[in-house]
């Protein structure tokens, strides 16, 4: 049994393209450790990265190898279109002991495999490569030089292809769901968690034709005082009336996210934080009109920020980020990001959350769009109107 | 706003006995950055730890310094007893980006507080603590020493407190819910990830009394053939008849985890099955009979490994591990496991996930038991009844 979500030839091109950038770095062996660029390569899809695992990449040996926990192993060959002898699974006696570290064991693969490796890259910043994990590695290879390689591989998945953009749609689909379950259930009275309980609901549900998963984060919903806060967790207190709630959900399909924004008032808003919401709106689509190949990103910030400059109204975090394939504990792709500096240029298949929240001294608003690039300009991934929601 | 989830009494206790811990160590800073260990000494809770923070604990000052995302501070605000002075925020120039690393901040705000500084622990193997977070702090602090400081935070969490006892019994209600709502949804024909949204409305709606919160992990579901691995995801696939499923799942409670796991049996399970249920249960109540005060983890494990070697079965993994408090992507502690060669010693207060689960050749079985230790003995953190269920 198999289950790929992707052609055996989509998971070649990818690597043939990771080798390529592999070779202009200088690049002998590339430890991939990050979740989403493991699931890219390779299919392996699973819980199990909370312990050390890793996909070594070699420029010199076709395929890669597996390197993970012996009860993942099977997943291994379920999930991914390697063939056995490139499944390597260490003992359990790695897990989670201070004497001995599972880096060791991937450094003596590596070496076995490829005896004169001279360079090996690894993914620095990376979530789940820890100080640690990297010091054993180290330790391991005294006769490697180390490089960092971090982003490598997500460079390489900044465009899509069309099948990615599907999934995303999908993911989009969802994510409407998602925020029409939220906005039915929300309400004066109604306590947090039971709203967060219908939005799960309906992420997981997906749609009759597919079904979703987890996204890498929880709800980031903000009550009341608590829309001043982007990444607050939700609680089981009640919804006060005449109060506001920031959304920020995604909905999840085969670990393709598309992410939205969306701010409800209970009761009737008062004209400033409508006029507020308007400037919002007015500002994501002086930059969502420009949104084209060959446009970089800070050109869609300074639209964005000229437009508000105009308001009175500065935001001090980033405006957006690139998505597509995401594990816990964030859907960014910590590659491009709308803001001013970043020159990255546009090309059909990049595909960004535009993240325009405003958490602001007394309160907050977040209407968002993800969107991914096309020749055209820009195809939105979720359809929900932008638009203040109001719930009278 | 304030939301504080223990008396500032218990926070500054904590604090002490991590400080204790800390002369006996000779550090005259300790560098938090394990989203558990912050929120067990702070309160702060809120999703941003995909982004560089830290709570950095001076030995001879006496409050604890929050370092992290600018609009994430209000968070800290509201979620922690820290006075203002203390909560020291980064701009956003600092976020994923190639040119500039949050490490430096931290290090130029410790040097600051304590210009004499030596000696600074760090958690070398904690998640969140990347190779680029050290290397850049390592680089940013040239004239101070830096030792490995991780699971000594953790260690301090491992005797839980009456309250913490209190939210993981919460916590173990809402478990139980779960697993009710999965056994009444799954069923022939119901497609996986149905049964996934059930789990997760039952999770976040806990009880009229109190709400539940995403656990570290999704359910780790394997039906069919994919009951031989231990973390799956779910997909959108339909169950078969005549067929078993592993689920494994925590309700949450302010962070507090108390999973279990159980088999359901889709038909009439074969004898042989039925036979491999009695043991693994029998194999569990030996273990289980033999917690109390005094007795040390690997007695533990002796007593289970005994009763299934009678009966030919081996478990290569290990028999379980410390729960408490736990951030995505785990809800072990890391510190004590019920393993050969683990010798910690029980004590009251001490809570463990039983994971007896067998992810064997052809099939698998999970039936497990969360647990806290208490001067008679132990309590059952869940209430369902450790049997194999069956859906004929």
């Amino acid at each position: 049994m198999r289950i790929l979500n992707f052609s055996v030839d989509e998971y070649k091109l990818r690597l043939r393209r990771v080798k390529d950038r592999m070779r202009s770095e200088g690049l002998d062996v590339l430890v991939v450790t990050e979740p989403a660029n493991i699931y890219y390569l390779s299919g392996y899809d699973a819980w199990s990265f909370y312990t050390v695992q890793a996909l070594a990449v070699f420029q010199e040996i076709e395929s890669p190898r597996w390197i993970g926990r012996l009860i993942d192993a099977p997943t291994a060959h379920v999930t991914t279109y390697l063939p056995e002898e490139c499944i390597f699974p260490y003992p359990d006696i790695y897990v989670h002991t201070p004497d001995r570290h599972a880096s060791q064991f991937i450094a003596d693969i590596i070496l076995r495999e490829s005896p004169s490796v001279k360079v090996v890259g690894v993914e620095m910043g990376a979530h789940y490569y820890t100080a640690r994990d990297h010091a054993e590695f180290v330790k391991a290879m005294p006769n490697v030089r180390f490089k960092d390689a971090e982003l490598l591989v997500n460079w390489v998945r900044f465009v899509k292809s069309d099948q990615e953009v599907a999934y995303m749609r999908q993911a989009g689909e969802i994510t409407e769901r998602m925020m029409k379950r939220a906005v039915e259930v929300a309400a004066p009275g109604v306590r947090e968690c039971d709203v967060a309980a219908a939005i799960y609901h309906a992420q997981m549900s997906g749609t009759e034709a597919f079904g979703g998963l987890p996204a890498t984060s929880p709800p980031h919903m903000g009550f009341g005082a608590r829309a001043r806060e982007p990444h607050p967790i939700f609680t089981d207190r009640s919804i006060d009336s005449s109060s506001v709630a920031n959304i920020e959900i995604s909905g999840c399909r085969l670990r393709y996210h598309a992410p939205m924004s969306r701010t409800i008032y209970f009761g009737k808003p008062p004209q400033r934080y409508r006029d507020l919401a308007s400037r919002v709106i007015e500002g994501i689509d002086a930059s969502l009109n420009l949104v084209r190949p060959g446009v970089n990103c800070e050109e869609l910030e300074l639209a964005w920020r000229k437009t508000m400059s105009a308001h009175g109204i500065e935001k001090e975090s980033r405006l957006g980020y690139s998505i597509g394939i995401a594990y816990t504990p964030t859907w960014g792709e910590r590659t491009a990001s709308i803001r001013r500096g970043d020159r990255t240029v546009l090309e059909p298949g990049v595909a960004f959350h535009l993240m325009a929240g405003l958490w602001l001294k007394d309160t907050g608003i977040t209407i968002t769009q993800s969107f991914v690039v096309i020749e055209a300009g820009y195809e939105a991934l979720t359809r929900t109107p932008r638009e203040l929601i109001v719930k009278d």
